[in-house]
């Protein structure tokens, strides 16, 4: 795999998971942190709540950089018709963590793409089922404790202690802990960032970067 | 959580990935590498394998162990009646990935626990399927370039570059990685090898280390 020079991706993202996951595939990048305001954001479904937020990321940082890849994403937590943000502190951290116990809930994530200069946008939304097994008070306390809880949508990151409290999962992995790379992949792909050269260097399997449509 | 002295976890495997998904626990643990020829190994189905060959791996351990509570573990890839091992070369690994491009297979884990001195055994298979999407020839030598496809069964390790080809999966994610790490938990905590200790340390929420019967 290649990037040439007019293929620079930029990272939407201010979370070091993002980062994280993007490094393990080999994929050269920069990270540009959007100043959205998430707060007064109100979509009909999580999916549509996820890819706003993930588009409004994108867009404030195409609107800062005239070439390159731009790639955003936001992570949603949903339950029962709720959604789990980031928990304000210790006992709203604990009381989500009881609610996700022996049950199973939907992570969301958006994920936003705008190549410029040409404009070019894609949207993607990938859905990934979440299931806990029973957690006793004390699992939570011992959980709790580790610090991981609280700068995550949910109360718990998949990648860390919590690993042991997810009993199975339906879909994309990864997705979960903030990217699904599989969709990623693709999409970066279909807009000519990622080049694939066979072999010594000399098939190179891809698209005319310019001559694609700006398409949803 | 506190792991008293008798508490000692000995993870018989020299696998790397295996021992960080403990070290992200926070368990405290020992490698001991278990000296097991697998050749000759077979059993009738893929589950009884795997878990045949994580009690030989424990079994070897706990001869020499006096005290401990010794995990032992086998990762087989399984696909349409064909058990894919470590690819041989380039060749194999490449026709394994193959193989595996556009279905969805199996990841079974057998796990062995042993708790000395009181022989207390344990053992558990845990099962993920995975779907790998279609794969192009081009992306096949990308990864292949990439050397993770030779140390592993399958020819691929989900959490590194090949993360960007499963599509999904069907399961604990962990137990494609090498361990199923709720499924171990369950299993360590009932062997006693996980005290809770909840708030300031007063609430001990385990049972009795020596009264537990030696159940398979």
């Amino acid at each position: 795999m290649k990037q040439t020079a007019t293929d620079k991706i930029i990272l939407a993202s201010a979370s070091p998971r993002r980062a994280e996951l993007l490094r393990r595939l080999g994929l050269q990048f920069t990270v540009r942190r959007s100043e959205v305001d998430e707060s007064g954001v109100t979509a009909a479904t999580p999916a549509e709540q996820a890819l706003l937020l993930a588009r409004r990321k994108a867009e404030a940082v195409a609107a800062q950089e005239e070439t390159g890849i731009i790639i955003a994403a936001d992570t949603i937590v949903h339950l029962q018709g709720t959604i789990l943000g980031k928990p304000a502190g210790y006992r709203e951290a604990q009381s989500m963590l009881s609610l996700l116990s022996g049950r199973t809930h939907e992570v969301l994530t958006g994920v936003a793409l705008i190549r410029q200069p040409e404009g070019y946008r894609a949207g993607h939304v990938e859905t990934t089922r979440v299931t806990f097994r029973r957690l006793t008070e004390a699992e939570i306390g011992w959980y709790l404790e580790s610090g991981e809880a609280f700068d995550k949508a949910g109360g718990y990151g998949i990648q860390g202690r919590a690993a042991v409290f997810v009993k199975k999962i339906d879909g994309c992995y990864f997705n979960v802990v903030g990217l699904p790379l599989a969709a990623l992949w693709t999409m970066l792909t279909q807009a000519g960032g990622i080049k694939m050269v066979k072999g010594a260097g000399m098939n190179v399997n891809t698209a005319p970067d310019h001559q694609r449509p700006a398409t949803e």
